[in-house]
């Protein structure tokens, strides 16, 4: 602790010297990525910092409601080169989207939460026991004494609430709440950012959840759970990529279920499986044996083939898998909703690799 | 709050000179009302106390990994008279499932958050802003100095996160949050107590999820959504009363969608019409044209007659209340998940009349 109170105090000092900031986080964002981006970005202006925020990926319509995220610039278009470049929830270089970060500065601070953080900062503020991003930007604002508002509560509690999947990971403890409580305290509301993040599902996504919960496949007593989203139906419902989420959760939070498996068919002619598992399997093994990766609960794969071949290959694998390498009545009751920065991130363009079954 | 401070003070003494206790809540047992109840049974007998607990109806399945809760009695078995009766969350007598409290005790305390509570105790204890009876549970433990361990903080746990619904409703404020975190430190584990309340649902309970969502209807530009649940259906499933549960909150999930209202046929010719709202409209108002009752938010009203012509009158209702009592455009943007203990509580024997349309 006494190492990570140092590392912080350097990155106050670099903070405090640097003519202009540039800050960034990790492409496909999520509520702690832009929670945390939008939070520190604010209050480092309102203390009288020179910022700019940029991301690789649009801001998701979902997480446009979060103050001062229609100032985030597109990465690509950022071609100034500033005197410190602090990159936040981003567990490599290649997950900002680009290669090479010394385009935008030859300072960089890598501020995260990730086990897998591969260290590529010149200072590195990893606490990888902690939820979220946002709790070690929130412990970086109040050391530094920075200013404080509602806008900056609520991007923070944004990311604490994203990570934690609605406080229900195994790593949601005292201190998360400890901290929920502060923000709230100062101008974050739960129900409004509830409603904005979980209550503006599109038509077509209940509709595809629907079609796809009213037509699952169980096997092995209901251990293992999968179910399709195949070109026919999203055509007929005329449904987007972002029309599909959140169905392979639903299907993980049946009673029994311990596997569920989502085959997702692109217009492409690959297939998305995503994996989750509730408590004692761990998904990305799975997913690595078809090219992918992920965490212990929440993997994916890209596969090219046909889809009828791809689901009988891959629940095939699965059920082999799952006999092979566990005893399934004795070995249940551990974690069930993993916590974010436990693993590997996903999603990463270096680990999910496209495999060809099927042929 | 002098005032309440005193209240304790008598509710506590009264305690401690009871030779012996009952503690019941209401029917329909939910998350506040056996957390509570199991909670302060087990911090009373752990401090010496002789207590026994019953409620009317059966512990929900979903419920039995509360700690305490296989030693619930059931109330109607009770036949001793008691020192003292304790009726936790519940707003009035009859929400006890019985019209006589005189049988079980001469000495009522009342505890409670809902602001509709009657005030029906020898001593009425009613924290109306509280979230959660659970609070008022965990503050009169904590004045009381009663022994406390990880099982009563599982218990409280789980009564304030049932009803702040994951902590989202309008009355999540920083006490809340405050409390979570002393409870998490004392032992409540918020993954293990997620994966018990929202990671069991039923193979057929997701199947008629998935059956509902797929053919839901959109009117006024999806300002209202509606959908079914029919006996055909449910047949086809094999499905039970409790595998319709948790349709009708993804239906007002949707993006636009002010109003939900879902109709569940059941097997004796009647229909429950379950209704939600997002942000303006009082569905209570809606619920109240057809015998029913409940909270702005949520509401229901049990119909009996036609499932067609009970959908065409509410549905047509429905319309027309929301175009005469609305300026639909200007209005939107209050409360979303309303907060629990905010209105009269739903489900009671007297609020849900049987009506009778389409005739």
């Amino acid at each position: 602790m006494q190492e990570k109170e140092l590392i912080k105090r350097q990155i106050i000092k670099k903070i405090k010297t640097a003519g202009d900031i540039l800050i960034t986080s990790h492409i496909m964002p999520d509520g702690d990525n832009i929670g945390s981006l939008c939070g520190l970005t604010t209050a480092l202006k309102l203390s009288g910092y020179k910022v700019d925020c940029a991301l690789f990926d649009a801001v998701p319509d979902i997480l446009k409601f979060l103050p001062g995220s229609s100032e985030i610039k597109k990465l690509g278009e950022i071609n100034k080169k500033y005197d410190l470049l602090i990159v936040l929830d981003s567990s490599s270089v290649d997950r900002t989207g680009v290669t090479d970060l010394s385009k935008y500065s030859d300072f960089v601070i890598n501020i995260d939460h990730h086990v897998c953080n591969d260290n590529f900062g010149n200072i590195n503020l990893l606490h990888t026991n902690y939820s979220a991003t946002a709790q070690i930007v929130f412990e970086l604002i109040k050391k530094a004494r920075l200013k404080f508002n509602p806008e900056i509560a609520t991007c923070l509690y944004c990311g604490l609430m994203t990570d934690t999947v609605g406080f229900q990971t195994s790593n949601t403890d005292e201190n998360v709440f400890k901290m929920a409580s502060y923000l709230v305290k100062y101008g974050a509301n739960p129900n409004h950012i509830s409603r904005e993040m979980f209550q503006n599902k599109s038509m077509k996504n209940i509709i595809m959840i629907g079609k796809t919960l009213s037509a699952l496949n169980f096997i092995d007593n209901g251990l293992i759970c999968w179910g399709k989203v195949d070109q026919k139906t999203i055509k007929e419902v005329g449904a987007l990529p972002t029309d599909c989420f959140g169905i392979v959760n639903q299907m993980v939070s049946i009673k029994g279920v311990e596997v569920a498996i989502l085959f997702n068919e692109k217009a492409d002619g690959k297939t998305i499986v995503d994996f989750r598992s509730k408590s004692f399997i761990d998904v990305n093994k799975i997913a690595n044996a078809f090219g992918g990766g992920g965490h212990m609960r929440a993997s994916g794969a890209t596969i090219e083939g046909n889809l009828t071949d791809i689901i009988s290959e891959v629940v095939n694998f699965s059920v082999e898998h799952i006999k092979t390498n566990y005893h399934t009545g004795l070995m249940k009751g551990t974690n069930n909703i993993e916590s974010h920065g436990s693993g590997k991130q996903k999603g990463s363009k270096t680990n999910t690799v496209v495999k060809s079954v099927g042929i």
